[in-house]
């Protein structure tokens, strides 16, 4: 028996792989874990599109308890996850745990939004650390600045994760991210977080609402980005090719 | 009209998404570059999978004719790339120079080596710039050497890609990869490159066939990584689960 861990992309219903459908069809139970990323589509229209029942798992579920191993152990068993399986490192732990317990495993890769980024005409090459931006708490936590500024002494592009937490605070926008950030820069005086240089800020990556802009924060601020999941990009050192690219979104 | 541009994953035929492969059904010519990646299946197989005729485009009808642009703008074209379309620099000029000649484009995107390199169980928010590996010339190339020596000082993992050119030396191995690392480390002296680390030495990502490897350079020396793409990662700082996620291969 097999536990099957498939990538679904930004959109799980055009995205799947070919390989990854088939592995959906094959399991005879399919759950899916939500918690990490907006979903694009409900699971009743994942439903419909597979012909299958997906059921959800809480992080709890999924973290704390042995339900998907000692389930991958009787038959297939498939766990959807939106962008790239193995981008969450929760589920590396998954599949020790399953390969302790006698259950073979398989990843279906699919593109993260290390992929879908590239839109904006960045460089593969030229990111450095991707850095997640938790909600505040009283103290403020100074590694995502740390990183940023490590990233841009080297003059390598950061990728900011903005938090998706569901329970807490719960998503947070574009611009609480920048409040957040020039905090951050009046704490820390690393002379990392400037006004006068331009960012990328991103909503919907990967779906037919992405949506792209390059320009100074406070402007970034006020703009709607409708949907999440969102993303900011401070650039590092542009090479030309890349700021022609990122002046189409200004 | 438009020019897909359609990321096929590391197995063509099976980890194209189902949005791409409605793209490739829907497009009136259909081509490849695979310069950039050696192919895990032939043309003939892919048209025969697919139902099309498929033309291998070389890297100079691709970045110096506007022979594509022009099919595009008289009807659906697809432009077929192993991995991610974008993680090449070139598609983006290209997708800018059809914009320009009003020709619109679709990016599909697909797992890239960022996401397939995740199997080795190293967390993806600690990798720092990839690096390419070209073939030495007379005079080494320093820069290599100090983009691993950066992403070493601030603990973070390198991604090695090693040279596919095909014109010149031919596709860089795990060995010929190590020899020029030790060669640089005495040339620049920078202390980056061990020979008491261990690091992990990867061929064949994203497909059945795939190998990793962690040991030390003299062992992954040694070892038969059969088929190419080949890539190595020069651990920085391990969390304990990516240690024992490691250790699963050494």
């Amino acid at each position: 028996m097999t536990l099957y861990l498939i990538g679904l992309g930004a959109s799980p219903l055009e995205d799947i792989s070919v390989r990854g459908l088939k592995c959906v069809k094959k399991a005879k139970s399919v759950y899916i874990e939500t918690y990490t990323c907006p979903m694009q589509a409900t699971i009743a229209e994942m439903e419909s599109c597979f012909g299958k029942t997906i059921k959800e798992l809480s992080r709890g579920e999924l973290e704390e308890t042995n339900k998907l191993i000692g389930e991958a152990k009787r038959q297939d068993t498939a766990l959807l996850v939106v962008g790239d399986p193995l981008f969450a490192t929760t589920h590396i732990e998954l599949i020790m745990r399953a390969e302790k317990a006698g259950v073979k495993c398989e990843v279906i890769h699919n593109a993260s939004v290390l992929d879908y980024v590239l839109d904006t005409g960045l460089q593969g090459y030229k990111f450095g650390r991707i850095v997640s931006l938790p909600h505040p708490t009283p103290e403020l936590v100074e590694s995502p600045y740390r990183y940023i500024l490590e990233n841009k002494r080297i003059g390598l592009h950061t990728l900011l994760l903005l938090d998706v937490a569901r329970e807490q605070q719960g998503i947070m926008t574009i611009p609480k991210a920048i409040e957040i950030l020039f905090e951050m820069e009046n704490r820390f005086k690393g002379g990392v977080i400037k006004e006068e240089e331009k960012w990328v800020g991103c909503s919907g990556l990967g779906t037919k609402n992405k949506i792209i802009k390059f320009a100074r924060p406070e402007k970034l601020k006020n703009l709607d980005f409708k949907h999440p999941p969102y993303c900011i990009v401070i650039p590092g050192r542009l090479h030309f090719i890349e700021e022609e690219a990122l002046n189409r979104f200004a």
